[in-house]
């Protein structure tokens, strides 16, 4: 089965030439055979045959978005508390906790419908690979029932026992991580593809936060970390040490971070919404991005602090507030993701990568930070299958 | 034919009580019949009888937006000029001068399918219904024109040939205003409702302003102003004398301003998609309620300064970034769109209104800001009938 894309009026590939790291090519088609590209660049040059052709009608296309993090198994949502932070106002219930007491409460069929419902928003939304977090269970079996749902929705799982420490065991966090390295980690890992820990003031020390990392590469999984949300710290180091694939958040970097973030290949994953929703600071892409740090940009979707599920919405906010171009930003979400991943497979539009592509309602990618807010995605192909 | 929708988790009629200005009903249900709202209430009390049942799922319910301030005919777009700002680089080409070039050179045709292809993605969005002003024209042909092309789909009809002085005048600003109240406003008042000028330096001093709306005025048009965007000025003052039915953007409003609005019918429409797109501040939405002025939000729609058309959007920042509570901003929308167009018929779901309402995807409209940049609009009713 091929499917020919004809009359695209701007092909984002992101592979890179010398003058553009997005590789774009102005009236483009491309060739999906088998699930995979077989050949992209401009119309003149196009395959003859396929045995579909698709019409793009001189809008843009661009590869599917690669969302790096987020938490979408749970159950619950928090509006009201959002609705009294914006407020202003104290809000007595339950923050995380009130997540977890939800989602332990839920059966395995609630958090599912939750979860295909989310990942069917994502997709209608152009997100075409997202990584999936547990880590509101924080007991053996719920979050080994979280890994488990979300490997039946993606690949990318990560195992993130270690997002805080639970109200059982708020008066001994040691024996908390003696678990989450333990039992936990026993129950999770076989489900899961990465280890993720939450390294921060009120959540797990640097100390604790290795030993976490460390007892899951020793069972194979790779490591990503939480770092610098909320303050700085020695995450960024420790991560760096451990050989991240991911550093999230980023907030508050110290000048030696982000040098050391540069001279090496651990992508810092920045998450707008999280920021919008928060109304904490915005990190400075531009200054990560000056050094020479690979930059990307997640969605972070949460009922707690980032509940968007938009890389649209979050491409804008990063163009605005964190001071990246619309190309960098484009860039971020899908190679970027991609980066932050490890996977050489997708984020791009070359041949031999898997055929996630996105069509846009909109002669070029720079509207979605143009048009904020406004649902610009009009086709999605996910391994060569149309998704809408 | 009647409809009626029931199970409607949270409905906002925006039908006052004492406790909730919003008129919010949990658990409620809502009659439909010909075209109006019949009936609207708790879901014990519902009619019995319809010749269609919708089950809203649990899902909220909201009066269609009302949108009231938009320039959505014009050719071209200006997505190399936002790619620049936004990048913090020089932009030499055109600016709105670009946007009168493309739309003169542009076919009635041309422009028609353009309109109407904004109209469905408003709709598609809950915009229910949108004010459209010329102001891309500049000439008497061409502002005639936008008017009549508006008027195929909108009421809100808003001549703006004192958008800018265009090129040929800019040796003799009068002459273009003598143009703007004389044959040009022989040729657009037929197919207009509203006189709008853009009073602020760099565009139409107070006297000229006051000229142009007095015009309108004696041709039966009522008045509405672009005000005290990038400065403060006398054009608050003006409108108020002139009672225009809103001032529109307000970010540098004085206290004499705040306390005069206050005291008036005017309403303050803020604009919150123009800040965002030009990093410009936002203004104080704060400081204006809790004066006791009529807010509206609006999406001001155009390609110069603010390209989103997403009511949704336009609420999650100005919660973020003007200090509205949720319910401030869903009101604004909603209910202070239709003060804004002095409009009794729409922006509330109660007997005897227009039956324009919409169905989110969520448990309540808190997630129309705790869900940025997310579709969430299920269904639309347009004078009673879905619309998607």
């Amino acid at each position: 089965m091929s499917t020919l894309i004809t009359n695209i009026g701007e092909l984002t590939t992101n592979a890179p030439d010398d003058d553009d790291r997005l590789g774009t090519v102005q009236d483009a088609a491309v060739l999906i055979e088998d699930g995979r590209i077989a050949w992209a660049g401009a119309s003149g040059d196009a395959p003859a045959h396929a045995d579909q052709v698709v019409d793009a009608g001189g809008r843009a296309v661009i590869p599917g978005f690669v969302d790096s993090h987020s938490h979408l198994v749970f159950g619950g949502d928090r509006a009201a508390e959002f609705e009294a932070r914006m407020a202003g106002q104290k809000y007595a219930a339950g923050g995380i906790r009130s997540t977890v007491a939800a989602t332990r409460a839920a059966s395995d069929d609630e958090l599912r419908a939750r979860l295909r419902g989310f990942a069917r928003e994502l997709l209608a939304q152009g997100t075409t690979t997202v990584e999936i977090k547990s880590g509101y269970g924080l007991d053996v079996a719920t979050e080994e029932r979280l890994v488990r749902l979300a490997s039946e929705v993606t690949d990318e799982v990560t195992y993130l026992g270690a997002h805080v420490v639970p109200a059982e065991f708020a008066d001994d966090h040691d024996a908390y991580v003696d678990l989450v390295v333990g039992d936990m980690l026993d129950a999770c890992a076989p489900h899961a593809r990465w280890i993720d820990v939450f390294c921060e003031t009120g959540a797990f020390t640097v100390a604790q936060s290795r030993r976490v990392l460390e007892a899951g590469v020793a069972r194979g999984l790779k490591p990503r970390v939480h770092a610098s949300q909320l303050g700085p710290g020695e995450g960024v180091q420790m991560a760096l040490e451990l050989g991240a694939a991911s550093v999230d958040h980023g907030t508050y970097l110290t000048d030696d971070d982000v040098a050391a973030l540069a001279a090496s290949d651990t992508v810092l994953t920045l998450l707008p919404g999280v920021e919008f929703s928060t109304r904490q600071p915005y990190p400075d892409a531009r200054r990560l991005i000056d050094a020479g740090v690979t930059v990307a940009i997640a969605c972070d979707t949460n009922p707690g602090s980032s509940f968007t599920s938009s890389m649209p919405f979050c491409i804008a906010v990063a163009v605005r507030d964190m001071r990246m171009t619309v190309a960098e930003a484009v860039w971020a979400a899908t190679a970027g993701g991609a980066a932050a991943l490890q996977r050489d497979d997708i984020g791009a539009i070359a041949p031999g990568k898997r055929a996630d592509l996105v069509l846009l309602d909109a002669p070029t990618r720079v509207h979605l930070a143009y048009r904020p807010g406004v649902p610009l995605v009009r086709q999605v192909w996910k391994d060569g299958d149309a998704a809408l």
